[in-house]
């Protein structure tokens, strides 16, 4: 159990691992290499809007932790990688959103066709690298994963009675959205490894994504726009159902309550009626409830690390908990 | 030499095939088969709307002429069909294309988020597919030119001044658009054969591919609503310029020039100017110069075919040249 997590940056979960990241974005820029130039265009603007590698780290200290040396760990560190990078461009372009990182979606600077086909572009020289790595097992993870992100897509897609949104769903959701490809990074690094090391790595990225999510809706009622990158209050704006708020409409007054209906009715609500709903679930222990679920997840996660010898990586694997839970952006 | 080609039929080149075919619109269904209702409504859609599954029939055709055996030919057609499925999904929404054989598109019918998101669903379980069937192989064939047709995407919207497009352009985007995947159908029925024969098919698939997509292009000019399931002279109304306007542009008169560079001008140009352009091509032989470009392509991939020992299949390859040819819609 963490009982009192000191905070852990993200620096400090990197340190040392500068080379093999810097490794990583070479490789990723590499595999997007393209002549044809408007797609040298997007291309040198997603590379500028990388984002924490989060992913990559994740993939290296499992595959240290696992002990289980894979000489193809920076490529398939990149191959994560640029498959979140494929499924944020297709995501930025469903969801219409202008800001990722605190720079332009490609959506918002070139097009939404140029989305779209850049989306599969970067998707596809990922699966050409996996091809060209000779091995089924990545690729057969990788891609099961990328179709439940998919359906996860879908599923908020279609959330369409908001406020009877339940946890179950919320669960679903992120599970498919967040969590798979943070099971699959970490699923990733320990390909080499004995079979139950494997499958208690994806358990363990799979509870470590959920909470990542969960602190990232968090964040989204807490943080505003100078510490995140994007708009405080954006889901709700967005008229997005998020756990804080899933735990606290049962316990709203019928004007509290009606003031989320109407926040979900009006096509552009305004900064106040948003600030008054996110101080009603505040108010009401929505947030810390949405806090407890995900160290819920993260004592979840640390139970899985128990299937790895004790190393410097393991404890390293489990400051990540607390970085997940701790972070600020 | 095609001298003077009589009609063949789809009904002609599928002779026998039936049982395949129908068993590849099973596995189709299966691979893309969802419990989440919105997919599985997309997917009761798509299926409706399957079309004349030229992809598969090569598949099978190259498959039997090439002479060696492989099980997995019923699947690895599927996947094919499921690829160009997926690249329909993504190509009508980046086109805004409101018909597809005469039904309405995803991104009509639905929305153009849906459409985005089960492209990516569609493709990815094409990949699951591919990981399953355990040979790298045709995995590497098909990421490869799923990863061209997106730079051909990409090419087609970037076509910036249009009247300046040449027919070396025109070759690249046709090849990555349309070619390279009936290269990759071809290639892939004889992924089991001799390299000589295997390299053979795919240029075959290639040539036969340049050749569709210029007939293709010829019906906008010539066929109706009634025949292709889309508006006629769709092309032009897009200000899309295909090799028909590109053979006629340097012998136009001023005055008819000045007539197509007005239509490209308009945002929505009127049926009678589209009328007008459509006559001068075929006047001054831009559609006969098109039909003889197409001509020579089918020559050549005729030529391919003497790899390949004499047989009925093969004959029926060669038929195909004639249904790419003579085909109306």
């Amino acid at each position: 159990m963490i009982s009192s997590p000191a905070t852990v940056s993200l620096a400090q979960l990197q340190a040392g691992l500068g080379d093999r990241l810097q490794a990583v974005r070479e490789e990723i820029r590499r595999l997007i290499q393209a002549d044809f130039p408007l797609i040298a265009d997007v291309n040198a603007h997603l590379l500028q809007m990388q984002g924490k590698m989060f992913r990559p780290t994740l993939v290296f200290l499992v595959h240290e932790a696992a002990g289980v040396e894979d000489r193809r760990v920076t490529q398939l560190a990149a191959v994560v990688e640029l498959i979140h990078l494929a499924t944020l461009v297709h995501d930025d372009s469903v969801d219409h959103s202008v800001l990722r990182r605190g720079m332009p979606t490609i959506n918002a600077l070139f097009s939404h066709q140029v989305s779209v086909i850049m989306g599969d572009y970067l998707y596809s020289r990922a699966v050409i690298q996996l091809v060209r790595l000779g091995d089924l097992e990545p690729l057969g993870v990788l891609s099961r994963i990328t179709n439940e992100m998919t359906v996860g897509e879908m599923r908020q897609l279609l959330a369409h009675d908001r406020l009877k949104f339940t946890e179950e769903e919320y669960d679903l959701l992120i599970r498919a959205k967040t969590a798979s490809l943070l099971s699959g990074a970490a699923e990733v690094g320990a390909i080499r490894a004995a079979p139950e090391v494997r499958r208690a790595m994806a358990r363990f990225g799979d509870y470590l994504g959920m909470a990542f999510q969960i602190v990232d809706d968090l964040l989204d009622f807490t943080e505003d726009q100078t510490v995140t990158g994007k708009p405080s209050g954006l889901d709700l704006r967005e008229h997005k159902v998020t756990l804080p708020l899933i735990y606290t409409l049962p316990r709203m007054s019928e004007a509290q309550r009606a003031r989320v209906v109407l926040l979900m009715d009006t096509p552009e609500p305004p900064d106040d009626l948003i600030a008054a709903v996110v101080a009603d679930v505040a108010d009401l222990g929505g947030l810390a409830a949405a806090r407890a679920r995900a160290q819920l997840l993260v004592a979840q996660a640390e139970g899985e690390l128990a299937v790895l010898p004790p190393s410097p990586a393991r404890e390293r694997l489990r400051a990540s908990l607390t970085y997940v839970l701790e972070r600020r952006s």
